[in-house]
């Protein structure tokens, strides 16, 4: 097995996917699976995602509003009104805010109305301050007349009731629980947090809490991924250091595919324990083992598979590879299981920052290289955080990272580069 | 009162600052303000901000490691070794993972090593794999020579003893939290999550959780506030809906600032809560008002002040417009005071997109255009979403927005944007 293992590295590419590919075969393997549905209140509702449509209870507004501070009209009474030819109407009321206007606006009469105020029977427009001009404290001049519905917000006009307030698949952002808030929907139907369990594995790993012998090194995938977790809204649970004799480590994924919708494991760089993984994933299939290995660096040796409904990724050991592989397959995972598939995926953002240096790459793969920004004469330049490899202080010294593409083989000096940010 | 607010309005611009003029105002008077520290487990300080410089209490490695697969040396053993002219080495060890090498390497010999083995007694580099050609179980040909240090991470040579592994101000991400295990440090020094109190007024406004009578709307910006407030790494604490008579309003901040680093009020758009807002304000310094009204839109009448040590802010009614203010004005000041001020701030990831319409903008202000992003063949176009005042729908369709600044008039279609997506 052992041979088996050191020949695919010996033969370099050979059997590598591009990562468009393995996230592709991935993602449509997940097609339709996604985590039960739960009703929460919506003060708890914040970065969840919408389980099913949300449909607007009411008309919004439940009656028509002015836009504007000025005068509810019936709008005829002003047809053809101007500076020059101005018209004159009697101001028998005023609409307050957060009350129902009292009465009727007769024609040749006029309510003084405040921004937000509901139009008064009889009005239909809304002539605005700015087009009026006062001339005692029951009559105004009207320099501008208005059409029926100007200056108003119709009834139902911005969410009518039974149109789709939110989409299925939505993430739950504040300004979207402001506006169910706004129409008084007080508990929302989300998807349950995609629950991910965390195996760490490797002879020389043990607990970041406990005191390394010469030679062993504390775990920094399960913590951090834990943190990367949590941010893509998943809930972690950590099963700690198994042993990576088959005979424990089968039992143990089993069991966190049991309790779980998503497992990770990361384990030493050791051929064997990379040989282990691909031995058990394909003993939890089917599927079994979808992708082993990708045109990635760092991330190369990810391997992704699947019990039923489940997907299990194997992870690096590196800590830098984990990350990156995590950012690349896990983090779209959980999204797809979580139920935001159903949405449009927007495009991740960036900032355009010239390179400090020439970085080379292999043409063939997709270089993932960490970047510190830096502001020098009010322009932001990136500077390649590099670092040996199994350097850990080079994961706190990078601001985000850039792309070298697979057609690449390399980028110069000052090239601009979009610079994705970790957050 | 009410003349001087409503004068005010129909100068417009007058007194109105820029937004990085009145930012700057509000940051110099926060300057030397943040929380208190506290220490908490290294589980839950995802997102928190180091309260104060973290040293590296051990050499990470702690011995020398290897950092390729292949065999520990003496490297003057193989000085001037080629492919034309190898030199041969005795396999006298192996060197496990996790455990401290046993012996030495002798002059002539060599041990195996895998990527991340300590170092075995005796070697100063390490020959890969890929030098080496076996001629049995006991001897290897080495067709590459390596000097001293080469293949290797030498002691402390990744974070050395004392170093400072994260600065005071740094914001603790996902592989933050990773380096920290790293280090085997399980508490970390943070600051208090700034408190930020919110309180809603407006004769209009009701509950989100109540039924509105004719004229009366439901609060939508304390619970939008409330998300943004956790989103920017506070925690939001709703006073719920206050009479806008000052002599109810006044002694409602006066406890909200007692208990809290940061108070929000957000009020109807009546100028009688708009005036209030700015007695208050004043009363409740020193300093008292520090901006009151910028040339920004939506935000136009955010007001600012400091009452001691607490920043104020009186937020639009409009809750598109009390969200803005928030990402200009409140969000900044939040990360001040939670510490992140001693750290370089990086400027917005964006996309750019093709714009769809004309827009128009006034001279003089700055312009916060919202977006929903559309792809077409293959690329991203930004269509605003335009919705009349007062039409909460507009909250949740857009996906980010541009900015048009002060200088310009308008953009037109086609023009590529900046796109700062909301997340």
């Amino acid at each position: 097995m052992v041979e088996k293992s050191q020949t695919k590295d010996m033969l370099g590419r050979s059997g590598l996917l591009p990562v468009d590919e393995a996230l592709h075969i991935l993602l449509e393997h997940l097609g339709g699976i996604r985590t039960a549905s739960t009703s929460i209140p919506l003060t708890e509702a914040l970065d969840r995602v919408v389980a099913e449509p949300i449909l607007s209870p009411e008309d919004l507004p439940a009656q028509a509003r002015s836009t504007m501070d000025g005068y509810a009209v019936r709008a005829a009474d002003t047809f053809g009104a101007s500076e020059s030819m101005p018209c004159y109407l009697d101001i028998t009321g005023e609409v307050l805010m957060g009350t129902a206007p009292v009465g009727e606006v007769k024609k040749g009469c006029c309510y003084k109305i405040p921004t937000g105020g509901l139009l008064p029977a009889g009005a239909d427009g809304v002539v605005m301050l700015e087009h009026s001009v006062p001339i005692d404290e029951t009559m105004i001049e009207i320099i501008k007349g208005v059409g029926p519905g100007t200056n108003l917000i119709q009834k139902g006009e911005d969410i009518a009731r039974g149109e789709v307030a939110l989409a299925d698949g939505h993430l739950l952002r504040p300004q979207d629980i402001g506006l169910l808030a706004g129409l008084g929907i007080t508990e929302v139907r989300v998807t349950q947090k995609v629950r991910v369990g965390i195996l760490s594995t490797g002879d020389e790993i043990i607990a970041y809490t406990e005191n390394p012998k010469p030679g062993q090194i504390r775990n920094i995938n399960a913590p951090a991924l834990a943190g990367v977790i949590s941010r893509a809204g998943g809930v972690a649970r950590d099963y700690g250091i198994v042993s990576d004799q088959k005979e424990i480590f089968l039992p143990a994924i089993r069991t966190a595919i049991e309790e779980n919708d998503l497992v990770l494991f990361s384990g030493g760089s050791s051929v064997g324990v990379r040989d282990l993984g691909e031995q058990v994933v394909e003993a939890l299939g089917p599927p079994g083992i979808l992708v082993h290995g990708v045109t990635l660096k760092p991330g190369k040796p990810v391997l992704i598979g699947q019990s039923g409904r489940t997907p299990i990724f194997g992870l690096p050991g590196h800590p830098v590879s984990a990350l990156v592989c995590f950012d690349f397959f896990v983090k779209p995972a959980i999204e797809q299981l979580s139920g935001r598939g159903t949405r449009p995926k927007l495009p991740g953002p960036y900032i355009v920052a010239g390179l400090t240096r020439n970085i080379n790459s292999a043409p063939g793969r997709l270089d993932v290289v960490r970047v510190k920004m830096i502001k020098e004469d009010d322009s932001w330049h990136a500077e390649p955080v590099l670092g040996k490899s199994g350097s850990i202080s080079t994961l706190s010294r990078s601001d985000g990272y850039f792309l070298i593409d697979e057609d690449s083989q390399g980028v110069s000096e000052n090239t601009a580069v979009k610079v994705y940010l970790y957050t």
